[in-house]
């Protein structure tokens, strides 16, 4: 929840730099934004700061846009001017399969936990603090007042994905977020780390992730045993159920995804939730976060459509889920209300009736 | 393409038998239509009259909206006065899993062979001749002036389906269909028939059907022979691939789904292409009608996300799909477009360039 953020490498175009100082704007009064850049006194109408070194204060948070070459040196002065944590939006690092680009990264990682300014990224497009209103991200939407603040925490190392189709379809279908975080080539923090903090947060309830491969595959099911002891739920899409999704992510943020059997057996042991693309990845993390768990085993299925009910049960079916039959008593009273129209059974179709009150009391 | 209609059981309420008239009244001029109810001397502006006998003419069309004991009767006596077809609406036959209405359905299909006045339905919700704008159909939606004329005919066993998820569905993404037709218990004409039919309707590029199960066969696999050797494809749902599913489809219009790993076999085998949900459904269908068979075998995707393409990349990989490398002249032209913003490869990730004028290019 930074007070004070920095953007280095803002501009006055709505490139990656002028989307970030952008966004962070949208926070009001609550954050003091410092942009910094040699080339400007003044940016969208806030003092422009020549470097971090030059500000009037510890900033709280250090967003970097600038070339590769130069993200190291800004995290430094950065560091030493006391900054808090850093999100390196610069790409050109290990994704770009070069053996220099890899140890620039990898000293990157080593200069944020040798000084402390833990950073995001780089090749990220930042984070938001949805439920406090504070946007430190390069995203090119400009939609954000239009999301609700909910109970899922999104976790994403595709930042295009967080901010693009993730964003657009919950906005469009009502769901919320408390947090959006992409990760990028995780030099630093990886996605298991923000998921740990989502844990511990009370306005995350489900923890929804799309995940290429993780660094360190240990810490992330440690991540799954808390959550299963908390019983907080983990969704998530994971890369490599086949060898080109293992080759594509290699080439993006230098991923290798591992072996996907061990992964689905260590998911299962832990109650994590694999689902396989956007939609569900919503759709599933809405409905647990929406919903207690169920107290007994067994769904039932009305509808006002037989051949809904026999696609819905055919998809249970195919999953392995069981639809009980209903109690003598249960059918008998229900096929009293339809009074002919549609019957009784699981599932049940329930014709004209689901569009009257009848519904309520079926 | 039926220029007189009559509605049998039409009504002023907004039940099936008034929707029905509702439906076939948006044709206009092109239909003249009777409504047929012995209580009424009029309906929505129209001459009623007491029974088919007392029509001015022979009808091309009857829509059959009365009691189940009724139906043969109204049959009976709309083939007497020379009838082309039929539409039964009327429910309440083999699907409420009693032995007399089962023997009831068998004897309304024989009257429909004996007398030559072919029927669609029982329990059914009609269809429509999309490409001429004439709706019989008993659809409680009223929003087909909304519905684009393309080229997807519909074949649905359940007309809740037909006229519900998959009219609103094709409306909100402008796919367009050139019929829709239920089917319901298929006492006489099945989906086969209608199947068959739009192979030789030329306005219909793709066969698009939902069934719970094939009253006969080997009489679909002979239209999947056809419509092989004719390029034209079928895109289907089959209910059956769990044991809830078949139990739910034998409950709702008494059809038995048969094995299905033997139709899973004879589906391969016609190349007709079996999907799992509604929008899988109009999305293949849209995508079958819309493109010409590829030339060369293999697939490339390009993105302006890496993880769009990783996971993408994943579920092509998983379905069996290719992603063949581009060559080197391909790869060199295309990273030099890209000037170092994303990379060129398959897939390709493209970044800012997705909205630029280079995506031509690349």
């Amino acid at each position: 929840n930074p007070r004070s953020i920095a953007v280095v490498g803002a501009t006055e175009r709505m490139q990656y730099g002028g989307r970030f100082l952008r966004s962070v704007l949208t926070a009001g009064d609550q954050v003091r934004v410092y942009p910094v850049n040699p080339r400007y006194n003044e940016l969208m109408g806030l003092q422009c700061y020549p470097s971090v070194t030059d500000l009037p204060e510890s900033p709280d948070l250090v967003g970097i846009i600038v070339p590769y070459q130069r993200v190291i040196p800004v995290l430094t002065e950065s560091a030493e001017k006391g900054a808090g944590s850093a999100i390196v939006i610069s790409a050109g690092f290990a994704e770009r399969a070069e053996e220099d680009r890899r140890l620039l990264q990898v000293g990157l990682g080593e200069v944020a936990r040798e000084t402390g300014v833990r950073i995001s990224g780089p090749n990220c497009l930042g984070l938001a603090n949805v439920k406090s209103g504070i946007w430190a991200c390069s995203s090119s939407s400009t939609v954000f007042e239009k999301l609700n603040t909910g109970n899922i925490g999104l976790v994403c190392q595709s930042g295009a994905s967080a901010f693009g189709p993730f964003l657009s379809r919950a906005i469009s279908r009502g769901i919320g977020y408390s947090y959006i975080i992409s990760t990028g080539n995780e030099a630093d923090l990886e996605a298991s780390d923000f998921a740990r903090y989502l844990l511990d947060d009370d306005d995350t309830k489900v923890i929804a992730m799309f995940v290429e491969g993780f660094k360190d595959a240990r810490k992330f099911l440690e991540v799954c045993r808390l959550a299963a002891q908390k019983g907080k739920p983990i969704v998530l899409i994971k890369i490599g159920r086949s060898g080109l999704g293992a080759r594509a992510a290699q080439a993006h943020t230098a991923s290798l995804t591992g072996e996907d059997a061990a992964y689905n057996a260590a998911f299962k042991q832990h109650g994590v939730t694999r689902v396989f693309d956007w939609d569900q990845l919503l759709e599933v993390s809405q409905m647990l976060a929406d919903n207690p768990a169920p107290s007994e085993p067994g769904i039932a299925i009305i509808s006002h459509s037989g051949g809904v009910c026999s696609l819905t049960a055919d998809a249970f079916g195919h999953e392995g889920l069981d639809l009980p039959d209903l109690s003598r008593e249960a059918r008998d009273t229900i096929n009293e209300i339809l009074a002919g129209f549609g019957w009784a059974g699981n599932p049940a179709d329930i014709t004209g009736h689901a569009s009257r009150d009848t519904v309520e009391l079926i």
